[in-house]
């Protein structure tokens, strides 16, 4: 097992990272300050590991709630259907709540903590690979409105966060390289030791290789950790964990939330982020060669789908929440391990990176 | 003007007090970071007042939001409503949201603002008494759920309070005097000397003369930033700022919400607070006697209405959110300017507190 204390001044906490950690009821123990606990999950992970987990909370004063599974469920309704049932189990704001699954249950169940009763306790304990490098830092919660994904949300931070990696072991494979997407990004902005250590163990990763795998999510963590630590409130360098993920949105956005993973399409995003760092001259073609061949061995696409064309990806960028004041910014690379944000690129750059070249050639842009 | 620094670190804030400042651009331009607004109001204060905020926000890029009045409205259904309407505008994460009205208005705007895409810069503006001297500190928004009143919020400090005495012009006595019973509770809880200022000058505050009514809600939002200040997240201290309202919210609920205004029940349940805590023998009964004659000078009752039996008012506080794992909590007067939170207090002197004498006589409690 691998602790990695995120801090963050009183609300630090710890992320603990190994194989069978949900039969370690000490790790919980001392996070649970009142007398009741509430447990949410979905309907696909409670058949599959739900037994470890009531295990783990034998003797306890627990009410569990089982979500439909999907983003779709990701809703400010499925929120307040949780809150009912809390109210209606007389859930004070002593009591904990414990969010168990991926990404999805993370946020719903995260942002139920942060509002009920003004906020209450949560320790996350994710379970698929993407949640466990990406929700696991930085406290952000929420759900989707029919006119955005996450415009609805608090920064809640959890009191622990569990990684048990024999959870994964179920994990059907395009999560699992949507995952590693997220992890493959930490490298590429900053941290460069990280990315070659990926190019010699991604292989590992990708078969679960209980070492690699703690490590890489330890590592990933950790490099989040340290951006956030340096930006709690997301303002600027938290920006640059965005990497890929405009264009990434983009194509979720056309394609229907849904088609594509998150961590897929922000897989592809960051290969269209290095082919436009290129572009610019910012970013030799020999790394931006090692990070598309990385991507690539991640069993991740380098390009999207072809019926996205130019004009709907612009359309879809300018709803994209990271456009400040009309502006759009993009995460780009000046190197591997080196990201930056930049509102100030020439739109030659932009064009050339997206879908078909017919745009360019009517020069509109 | 008067002008009281709410000191919470990085999240410090100002609250200006004063007659006509709805016509001072300059208290307001300092905490507009962004180029967009929505200003939340509602039905009642809009026409009554919302020509000099409009006048005040000339050339701003504003969304402006009525909302129906009254605290039915308070619900997470009214919430997102107010975030769909943000969407619609492209409101982004710079913009600022204006809390234009009384307490209930305050509640859901700062609560649609703690969300907004994670939570925007949020302005108060309030209109009643009670909102000014109650509401301006602490940074508690939130709503109503059908199992219980502001079960759904979070904390989230405004960026500046700017009071207007001349809003309270318009109020209903009703209202204001709803409002004086929380002026009055900051007197009983912690500052015998503001207290005694009040004896003095209860007359002309209920008569809205300009300087005492500044010097009042001054005083009252600084007791309760001193209070706040020690506690932000309500643990300890802040409790005693529910002197009150633990048998306030039970005739509130037994009346049947919008029965009784908040500041009216609050009033009657500190006289009922004030005789438990004589009961006791801990308040002496010449002080009880100065509590009680300045609640009535304010025009409230000292008694709960009689359809309010002593089994109904048990019943009702057992569901109250300050009920921490099933012990009730109150908080009673050591004398005037001196307040603890206790669960452990003789269930004779609760009952002889209660209406009528049947419990008591049979021994019940």
């Amino acid at each position: 097992m691998r602790t990695l204390e995120v801090e963050l001044g009183p609300r630090s906490y710890p992320i603990h990272i190994g194989s069978g950690l949900l039969a370690r009821p000490d790790l919980l123990a001392p996070h649970l300050r009142g007398q009741r606990l509430v447990v949410v999950t979905n309907e696909t992970v409670a058949p599959l590991h739900g037994d470890r987990l009531r295990a783990l909370l034998e003797g306890q004063d627990v009410t569990w709630i089982e979500l439909p599974d999907g983003e779709a469920h990701k809703t400010l309704a499925t929120v307040e259907a949780i809150l009912t049932r809390m109210l209606e189990a007389r859930l004070d704001r002593g009591s904990t709540l414990i969010a168990f699954g991926g990404g999805v249950v993370g946020d719903i169940a995260g942002f139920a903590a942060a509002i009920y009763q003004r906020g209450i306790d949560f320790i996350q304990v994710p379970t698929t690979l993407l949640s466990q490098v990406d929700s696991s830092v930085g406290g952000k919660t929420g759900v989707n409105h029919p006119l955005g994904k996450n415009m609805i949300g608090a920064f809640h931070q959890p009191r622990a966060v569990i990684i048990d990696t024999e959870s994964l072991a179920t994990l059907p494979l395009r999560e699992l390289r949507a995952g590693v997407a997220e992890i493959i990004k930490y490298g590429l902005i900053q941290d460069a030791d990280f990315f070659a250590w990926l190019e010699q163990h991604i292989e590992a990763l990708l078969a679960l290789d209980p070492q690699v795998t703690t490590e890489a999510i330890y590592r990933s963590c950790a490099c989040k950790a340290e951006v956030v630590a340096a930006d709690e409130r997301e303002s600027g360098r938290r920006a640059l964990l965005n990497l890929g993920h405009t264009f990434g949105h983009a194509i979720e956005a056309g394609m229907g939330y849904g088609e594509w993973l998150h961590g897929e399409a922000v897989g592809t995003g960051m290969a269209m982020a290095a082919r436009m760092s290129e572009q610019m001259g910012w970013l030799q073609p020999a790394e931006r060669e090692r990070a598309e061949k990385l991507i690539e061995r991640a069993g991740l696409a380098l390009s999207p789908p072809p019926e996205l064309t130019a004009e709907r990806f612009r359309e879809l960028m300018a709803i994209d929440k990271k456009v400040m004041d009309g502006q759009l910014r993009l995460v780009l690379l000046r190197a591997i391990g080196s990201a930056v944000v930049t509102g100030d690129f020439p739109p030659d750059a932009l064009d050339a990176t997206l879908p078909g070249s017919e745009v360019r050639d009517r020069g509109v842009g």
